[in-house]
């Protein structure tokens, strides 16, 4: 069975859907949470979208459990659909897939005119986002994130990109989309490994901006729409991350994303990965930057509540860890710029953190 | 020998260096033509960015040429200089070539501080600029372009990309180079039927909006900067091409790549298939726009005068023209958007044109 579908004046009227703005200068679009989106995502995206044809992109985990669903709806609205679909995992990140997928748009007959739907976590959005970026040099897109990361982070702010073989996400480039549809409904059928991950960022996004939301955690409309917010506030702030600001998002990802390369991508998930990053930064704040140990405990232990990793596995070498580092886009020509907690909800951005102290961080973990 | 090193102060009192400046708004930047620019393009690099590492992107033919000469004068400016080499030709404006070259950087440890140079005609202009606005999301770029066509017209205006397997430049950003350098000496070393094709980009320019320079061909710079002066003019006026004003550079360009296309790449240069588009459209902007006959003759002797096709080779077939054609960006959502001449001088885009009209344009060209 389908869950029922609202009309938008409906879901609009319904006490579980938020919707939260983010007022870019010239390409503004809203976040809209909420349970049981997908079966009526075509009425909300006929409102931002006059396109005739759309191309639905998918991996092959999401696309079974709900591309048809979506597809169906888009028809409802007037939309000519073509599902597209890669290989579930980051390895989908790649020009590879752009290659695949744009050739299969083109084939499809889209043109500029046309509009693409990302549904999936977050390698579908990142690729998705990207090919809507330079598909005829940019056509508008929706993102649809199907998991607790891609809703509370990736869908939101305009990053889009694919790994090169170098290192990840070095190929990219800003586009907004038009509307992200984050229903939560999705997150029921993530399995517990997967679902436990995307607390990282809740958990991070807490750390640098809102230490009052550790202890209101229970709602997941509230806590994604709390997120979504955070994110859309520090994006709109700095959407082209000069300014400093965006950079804090960063908190637990320099470490994190080294470990995450070290490891081999698909023995953590990205926000296991995040999680040894966020300890190492948390340890390092108390050092560095006068964190309470309290503090960093609390972190910890919220980390530990979603069963997500706290120690380093010993197969996996500094030497490693520090090698994918230096590849990361965090290192600006050669300097580190390492985020710090001077207090829970208070992150800045830190000159001071030595390649020996990232060391030391990361031996900490073992 | 290589030509004298004037030092920046010396060349700007010279008479034959025009700057032209294209003022986009937030990204603005000048197009310097004259002769003898390559021994000193360090200098003029040096003026508008401040990075210490640079990527020299170049092809097989050109490379060899000129990228020890541009990289020495980096190096006196202070860049640490990475020369990469694609292979010569329209194939390498492909994701593969992207690969390759952003896979260079990463090995070469340029990040998002670097600067890239693009030293070659055209396709090394697209694909280096794709690769500026993706790398990194984006890093600032300069053009060094070596042929009459990209001189004129491909190395300003902001229009990077690549192939895709269904269609030419379906792939690709718009990223505003920080500075181009046009150095009229380079087309000296240009196969006689290189240094031709340009040709065709300057009679369209002369064809949309400059009537008067069709008696003016003589002096190098000066036709270049005059032809860079309509081109920055056109894309100030509509960056985006959204406005309708870009898509006059169109003229002669729809049925040209649908030849260019057909005929297999490699077959014509760009600018022989442009010139049978060219004089295919003139006969249409006769019938359908009023065009005086005589302008018409008088382009066409024009294209005839540098030798350029136009007459089409019978084994090229109208229905393979048109398929290529149907894939074309400037089919808009499935409709033809045609350039027509009203007078020489004055273009502008017509809904009117139908397929038959193509069809009958294309058969006159036998």
């Amino acid at each position: 069975m389908l869950p029922l579908c609202w009309r938008v004046s409906d879901a609009d009227r319904m006490s579980d859907v938020i919707e939260v703005p983010v007022p870019l200068a010239g390409h503004s679009y809203r976040v809209v949470v909420g349970s049981g989106l997908l079966p009526c995502a075509g009425a909300r995206i006929r409102a931002v979208s006059q396109a005739s044809r759309c191309a639905l992109v998918t991996d092959s985990i999401v696309g079974p459990l709900y591309a048809e669903m979506v597809r169906r709806s888009l028809e409802e609205s007037g939309f000519d659909v073509v599902i597209i679909t890669v290989p579930s995992g980051e390895s989908s990140k790649s020009l590879t897939q752009v290659a695949f997928v744009c050739d299969a748009m083109i084939e499809a007959g889209l043109d500029r005119s046309a509009l693409l739907v990302a549904l999936g976590g977050g390698v579908v959005g990142d690729l998705a986002g990207f090919i809507a970026a330079i598909y005829y040099r940019g056509i508008p897109f929706v993102q649809i994130p199907t998991t607790i990361v891609a809703q509370v982070d990736s869908s939101i702010g305009g990053k889009t990109g694919v790994n090169a073989a170098g290192g990840k996400n070095l190929l990219g480039a800003f586009h907004q989309p038009v509307l992200v549809l984050a229903d939560v409904s999705t997150l029921s059928t993530l399995p517990e490994r997967e679902f436990n991950e995307g607390f990282a960022e809740v958990i991070k996004h807490a750390a640098i901006r809102d230490r009052a939301m550790l202890d209101q955690f229970d709602d997941l409309t509230s806590l994604v729409a709390r997120n979504v917010a955070i994110k859309a506030a520090i994006v709109t702030e700095d959407e082209f991350e000069t300014k400093g600001v965006r950079a804090l998002l960063n908190f637990g990802h320099t470490i994190g994303h080294g470990i995450e390369a070290a490891a081999g991508y698909g023995r953590f998930l990205h926000g296991e990965a995040i999680s040894l990053g966020l300890v190492a930064a948390c340890r390092l704040s108390v050092q560095k930057a006068g964190l309470p140990p309290a503090d960093a405990d609390l972190l910890i232990s919220m980390l530990a509540r979603y069963r997500l990793p706290l120690v380093l596995p010993s197969d996996i070498s500094t030497d490693n860890i520090l090698q994918a580092l230096r590849k990361d886009k965090k290192f600006h020509a050669g300097a580190v710029r390492f985020v710090l907690l001077r207090a829970l909800g208070e992150a800045f951005v830190s000159s001071e953190i030595t390649e020996k102290d990232i060391v030391n961080a990361i031996e900490g973990l073992r």
